[in-house]
């Protein structure tokens, strides 16, 4: 490969054909979920009404890698293997010695990495006979990459959009529609919950945690029918992980091996996608990057919530996690990044941060604007405003090398573009942005609603 | 490279270095463009006001080959070469034994074939000393190209966009301003034109030709500054050869060579740069394709307009250009696909289809819109409107093969994806769309201003 390269790209041959599994690598196991009745460890049958087999198989694997199905690597190949870019141009306008290397996502037909877990869910659910599969979604990234998933297997796809982001955003309905996706506001009246909630406020705003709910209470009404999450859980980390392997395939054909790794962390499967893979080399005393989160400061969850069992969902219906949280009844300010609007974090995040294995910084959203518009300025893409919080991770570091003179290796993952997130830049741009930070006293009222368990 | 291949990738080393100019391979060359005034063939003086010295001499260059600027390739990395793909689950979907390729530009950073030409055009101007560049756009896709490539070399760029897209597309707006673009409303009150305009009809919807009338002008105004075309001229289509130059290439890879390439046509670019060096290779002899241009009802300016001598604006501001033309005070019908709503075409793709070397069809919208979606649910990339044409032409393609039997090779350009084009799959969907065609009265009032040139 010269040495001017700009994208690193792999042949479609050279794409993974496992997934990586990091449970068995860590000195430690993470704590496992807890039936909520019982608290006794949840077993495969507690997870049996909502999810395929093989699927619980893999929440709870400690098989270091799994293969990839052959009917999944055949999709995968429509944008896998993704390209990683040396960020050149962005280097260029910091005037920093720091590399900048970024992982790019969006050029799956989502735009975004949700598809990398979209598409095994619902295969192995099609493989159990499974016809229909209901899920949440927020801004409407997942949603979408369900919805596009289905399409490919034959599933019916019913979705249950954040109420705010349905009336928001209609693009991202659209696009679940385009695919097939049946889309529901959420509070809906399809479920008791959401009549509930409606008949509480006719205009309620919604959350991922009750969407969650109701998708979930959906699925365990019909034996035909099984629930799918986007991030959080086990399987799906193990899914993302094609992200990490592909970008440690691509480093090491220009023979660089990063100081540093940020990654934007909402649920956690975009970070632990990219991380993984590099902290199993790290571990294995192969390289020694820092590994560091980045989420927002309006929903902190590792640098301000508790390490506690929680449930994944508002109504509690699902087990019960050991995990970073801010209280599954917290409500997160409306953010543009909508994706990282979670109150928990994946349990294997959870569990390495606590470790000490990796770090987690929380970044405001105007300074994650203003790095996403240098970026797209000198390296052309538009970010979602997800992974600006990664961008503006990079750039706090490679300003860092420009002071020190170093000129490290920085590697982040830009997991989406912005094309349906035009709306919150036009309101950074035209002034409207405001920082908004958790109070200790909204944290505090959060939390109390959180099972007091040992 | 294996056989089962669902894309076909080049390396950044294989990108093409040159542009391929047609015009000295084919058999008689195409009418000059003249001055409006003398009726004179027009000088390169006539264009010095309008465009910096080298693309005039490209406009009118009888080499075959020019060297793409260094300083241009590597800003064509950021996304080049395109990926081409083998649209497998399509053609199963259709079960045709047809084999269909399409060739993405979607990947690029404003999402369509734009930047290939926005790029040069910028660097060309930066070159001269010009600071500042005008133009036009319709949806938006042209307007955020230029933005995208004066950030790139640190020019100012100034868009005047048709208001009926202005005002129900905000979002491209925003793209063209995260990209440093100041963007009018046309008619705007910057420009006399415009306010002329203004004061007939407050309101006014714009037209293409109008918002062209207004960056002209403007232009014209400064000394510094320059306009910029996103179609129609040679320069343009010149520079957008690298998409046919790449498709060539990566046919070979995988062996095959097409026996029908059909691509959508607005202005031209986007067809004459995937088809031209196709069609130096018929010329040559060394193969054998059908050519098709494929354009809309209701703009159906190869099917249904004259080849004569008219202008590329309302006002008259242009040299004149012999083409296939629905005359420049035209206003077409608001269909979805704005790209193609332009009342002129390309002289050079005028004269190819005047000579027979290529053919042209006009296919509805809606049928446009029902072959998108199945796009979309095998492929996965939602398609930009105006592509949608080229897909409905090469989905009637392959289901003629399924009838006869043949395998026939089919190449088309899915030139951009359609995530600002949500609004228009949703009016599909939810069933307010019509098919517009062009009446014979329509047409015969707008080829009344046409100017009488023998």
């Amino acid at each position: 490969m010269s040495s001017d390269y700009t994208k690193i790209l792999l042949e479609e041959h050279e794409m993974p054909t496992r997934w990586y599994n990091i449970v068995p690598d860590l000195p430690e196991p993470p704590p496992p979920p807890l039936h909520p009745g019982t608290l006794q460890p949840a077993t495969a049958e507690d997870f049996a009404a909502l999810f395929p087999k093989a699927l619980i198989e893999q929440e709870m694997s400690a098989e270091r890698y799994i293969d990839i199905p052959e009917a999944v690597l055949d999709v995968y190949r429509l944008w896998r293997p993704s390209p990683l870019f040396r960020a050149r141009r962005l280097e260029k306008l910091l005037d920093t010695p720091a590399k900048i290397f970024y992982k790019y996502e969006g050029v799956s037909p989502a735009g975004s990495h949700k598809p990398n877990t979209a598409v095994p869910q619902v295969w192995y659910n099609a493989q159990e006979g499974i016809r229909k599969l209901t899920t949440e979604t927020g801004a409407g990234q997942w949603g979408s990459s369900l919805a596009f998933a289905c399409a490919q297997f034959g599933l019916e796809c019913e979705i249950w959009q954040v109420a705010a982001s349905y009336r928001a955003k209609p693009y991202r309905r659209t696009m679940m529609e385009i695919w097939g996706g049946k889309v529901h506001p959420s509070p809906s009246t399809v479920t008791e919950f959401g009549r509930s909630l409606l008949a509480q406020d006719p205009d309620h705003p919604g959350s991922l945690g009750i969407a969650i709910s109701e998708a979930v209470s959906e699925a365990l009404k019909h034996p035909d029918t099984r629930y799918a999450l986007g991030s959080v859980l086990n399987h799906v980390l193990l899914h993302q992980t094609v992200i990490g392997e592909e970008a440690l395939l691509q480093l090491k054909k220009v023979g660089e091996t990063p100081d540093v790794l940020v990654g934007c962390t909402g649920g956690g499967s975009n970070f632990g996608g990219l991380a993984f893979p590099f902290l199993r080399e790290k571990l294995a005393g192969r390289m020694n990057p820092v590994i560091r989160c980045v989420e927002p400061t309006a929903c902190p969850t590792l640098t301000k919530g508790q390490y506690r069992y929680d449930f994944g969902d508002t109504e509690g219906l699902t087990p019960l996690m050991k995990m970073h949280t801010l209280g599954a009844r917290f409500i997160p300010e409306p953010i543009h990044a909508g994706g990282l609007r979670y109150h928990g974090m994946a349990p294997l995040v959870s569990h390495v941060y606590q470790l000490g294995l990796v770090e987690a910084i929380a970044i405001p959203q105007t300074e994650c604007f203003t790095r996403a518009i240098q970026f797209a300025r000198s390296e052309g893409i538009v970010p979602a405003p997800e992974p600006t919080h990664a961008i503006a991770a990079a750039v706090r570091e490679a300003l860092a090398c420009r002071e020190s003179g170093e000129s490290k290796v920085i590697l982040t993952a830009l997991c989406g573009h912005g094309h349906l997130d035009l709306a919150s830049y036009d309101k950074f741009l035209h002034g409207g942005m405001q920082d908004l930070e958790l109070s200790d006293e909204a944290l505090a009222e959060a939390m109390r609603h959180v099972p007091e368990i040992a």
